[in-house]
């Protein structure tokens, strides 16, 4: 909850499915007719350049992005991952996970629309500038349940803002802009059908809801503010409840918005740590709720091996032609 | 740019003038009927709560609370704030500014409204916990500015919208409320003139603008997305320009709503680190911005040290005449 991080994982050359130059449509792309006539362009926050990194070698293979909350989190999913993958004996420490190379960086960000729609901006900015193409990005998390018990995972077929609608509001200079954050629906389908070969593992799918704010904005009766009743409260989510709404965070209509609309194929994967139908405050225990929290790497980890698996096959199945 | 600290400064009993009960007007007070029935309050993101702390005894003299953009800026200005109150002899790390206490706190948030908002909700119900009155908070940051030399000091008399309107639109369930961001105009003018006694220190009162996205809605070119062009975005800075605004940053008018309506007299700092006018990218060298980032501390600490003197004054007065 404390900070957001990129995680940039290099799934593997593998996955670039033969050596046939990319579609067009594969790439990653940037609309702004501008960043052609720069002649440098500085990733501010992400500290690095067009002119001072050689993007397309540090990071054109790259397939898979991961975005999530808290550092903690993400490093621990790293290191999973590289357990998961096989490459745990190669290499113990995870800074090194692709030595020479910032394969798995740290960018400190916040909770937030603001705070992940500048980090988007720069990552989508690297993706282009480094060439890569096919490139599926799934942001993972935690979120208020609505009506599912504590500890479930929401892969979000559509992100709703706090109107249920399916669309985010983009301020440009003083015009609202209305975009659509509807998510790749093969790609959560692939998700839940993941999700189904993992013992124990409660996932299912449904609407997100994305808010600008913890508190007012969801509903809650502990803020410093709070000028509605309990019946109010409860009146409201399930209402959201009935539109179909699962899961409650604050990041995922701008992150479908800006990815839909930049060609990358996106999915959010939270889990709930409490049911918002029944309190406010997160009463789990830290080991309970690092165990939620682990849930959704389990989820990506499992998504990943079977992408890897399914073209070592194809591999294997070229071979036996040739 | 990282990260969200909040520096919680004890300027010191000296000055709660007198034994006398404060006015009931000087208490930090929430707006919230429900807090008054739950058995405890837990401040999550705090890592504080009712039950588990004395937060009457940790924190109930506090009387100025700087909120900042950056962890690491926000400890250089405690190290310097020691310095400057004298008490760099006492002690050197600046953890145990007040032994047993967590006097000095880092509270990792990131940037943006929704983010300042969660750390202040928490931060407000403490002060209120720790029956704390009389409290001054300042948010001190950096911003794009417009129209005025980079490494100038805004001292903020109103935030605004993206339409330069004086509010904040707070989404409540799905109800949309209005609020106002006037800041204390006492203590602006009171900044204004200790930026004055500061040698070679540009400083000037204007609006600051505050927006939900740093790109599109701050009208930078050189996004992942853009679509206008170098004419409309100027038309629309030399707008805001001619309509006060002096800086654009992303938190002002959430934290002028809020800090308003919960008794806290509030200003906001902010130095520029560019003309918004003649650029989007920060293209100062890293020893420049750090310069630059100290004023917005120099004034503050020029405020503290001025009230801390006038105490002492009066005390001396006092004295006198008894």
């Amino acid at each position: 909850m404390d900070g957001m991080t990129v995680f940039l994982t290099n799934s593997n050359q593998h996955i670039n499915i033969g050596k046939e130059k990319p579609s067009r449509n594969g790439f990653v792309y940037v609309k702004n007719p501008h960043l052609d006539l720069m002649e440098e362009d500085i990733l501010y926050h992400l500290d690095l350049g067009t002119k001072t990194h050689n993007l397309p070698a540090m990071f054109g293979d790259i397939k898979f992005v991961c975005v999530g909350g808290s550092p903690n989190r993400m490093k621990a999913f790293a290191e999973f991952m590289q357990k998961e993958l096989g490459h745990e004996g190669e290499d113990n420490d995870v800074k090194d996970i692709c030595p020479g190379t910032d394969r798995y960086s740290m960018y400190k960000h916040g909770m937030g629309i603001p705070s992940i729609s500048i980090m988007l901006h720069e990552l989508i900015k690297l993706l282009h500038h480094a060439k890569c193409c096919d490139v599926t990005i799934i942001r993972i998390g935690t979120s208020g349940g609505l009506g599912v018990e504590p500890g479930s995972v929401v892969i979000t077929d559509v992100a709703v803002d706090s109107f249920f609608k399916p669309q985010f509001e983009q301020v440009i200079l003083d015009r609202v802009v209305t975009r659509s954050t509807e998510l790749d629906q093969d790609l959560a389908s692939e998700l839940l059908e993941c999700s189904r070969g993992i013992k124990d593992f409660p996932a299912l799918m449904g609407h997100t809801m994305c808010t600008y704010d913890f508190y007012e904005g969801q509903g809650r009766l502990d803020g410093a503010l709070c000028c509605f009743s309990n019946e109010k409260k409860l009146e409201y989510l399930k209402r959201a409840y009935n539109a179909g709404v699962r899961n409650i965070e604050m990041e995922s209509t701008v992150f479908a918005a800006m990815c839909r609309l930049c060609g990358l194929k996106a999915a959010v994967v939270c889990v709930t740590l409490l049911n918002r139908l029944e309190g406010d405050q997160i009463k789990a225990s830290h080991e309970v709720l690092a165990e939620y929290q682990r849930r959704p790497q389990q989820l990506i980890a499992t998504l990943i091996k079977k992408r890897l698996e399914l073209i070592n096959d194809k591999e294997l199945l070229d071979n036996a032609v040739v």
